[in-house]
């Protein structure tokens, strides 16, 4: 069933509104729509970030628990953050997963990108699975991520997604991908 | 394995930075860590969202072709949109599948409600399932939301996720919470 043709929407201008570098840039557009109408729309420019679901060599996830100010309360994690400039998502995953859990994986490869908010953007999410994942260092992630390692089957983190504990929507998504990934 | 505690942080000061009505606020706050150490934080205030993932009587899920901003091409979505002021997430979730699809459903169901960015929030999607879709009446979403219905049973659900089909998380995450849900 075709409702009416889906065009992209052409920008007629496009200017930054607010801005807190590195981080945050906040766009208003002027916008064409396909039909001819002219809105006004926003775009939210926050960094590509790598999320990681690393499995140790028996099958358990690497999983966190920690406060996000986002989320404003405690909550399971996947590893993650952003992708630094200039740097590949596969080493930005690496080296959330090393600095976050004190983890080095093997067989790296990422299984999706999503973009955040379909409305205005808010960055990219790169979801990367590994495995043979083990301790080599203790964790290193600065004082704004004070956390616990935990350590969850794949039947448990199916059931942590499953009663809410994890509260974050790029954890979801990214421990659901990894348990449906078919290799 | 526990480095450090994990506490929630203290906000010092929230001073509105950038805001256009009602749909996006930033505020810069200034945040005291566990450790004692005050920094400089931002909060994006996006509206709270519905995602549905409705079946159809045969098994079919409701599945959406459009173009979206924020994406800046044409992707498959879920059907879903702003809970408006007053609104529950579930009239929301009824409405937004009526106004874009010109389906009905039944046995609806909140399946999860996640935030969308764990650093700075930007609004939480509300997942939903339901069953007994049937088409009502005609799409109806405004000249933003031009856009193709298409039906699909839950393995082709499952593959048009795995093959990147779905670009953005919040439909991502919610097609993946569905076909892992048991009820």
């Amino acid at each position: 069933m075709k409702t009416k043709p889906t065009a992209p929407w052409q920008i007629l201008d496009d200017a930054e509104v607010y801005s807190a570098p590195p981080w945050i840039k906040v766009h208003r557009q002027q916008i064409r729509l396909p039909n001819g109408r002219i809105v006004g729309y926003h775009q939210i420019v926050l960094p590509d970030y790598a999320i990681i679901a690393a499995q140790t060599a028996d099958g358990k996830f690497v999983v966190e628990r920690q406060y996000k100010h986002g989320i404003g309360t405690v909550s399971l994690f996947l590893p993650g953050g952003v992708i630094d400039h200039g740097e590949k998502p596969q080493q930005a995953a690496k080296r959330e997963l090393l600095e976050e859990t004190g983890y080095k994986a093997d067989g790296w490869r990422e299984i999706g990108v999503y973009v955040s908010n379909s409305n205005y953007g808010c960055g990219r999410a790169h979801v990367f699975i590994s495995r043979n994942a083990r301790k080599i260092t203790e964790p290193n992630s600065g004082d704004l991520e004070d956390m616990e390692i935990v350590l969850l089957d794949a039947p448990s983190l199916l059931r942590a997604v499953r009663s809410g504990k994890f509260m974050s929507l790029s954890s979801v998504a990214a421990a659901l991908c990894a348990l449906n990934h078919r290799s």
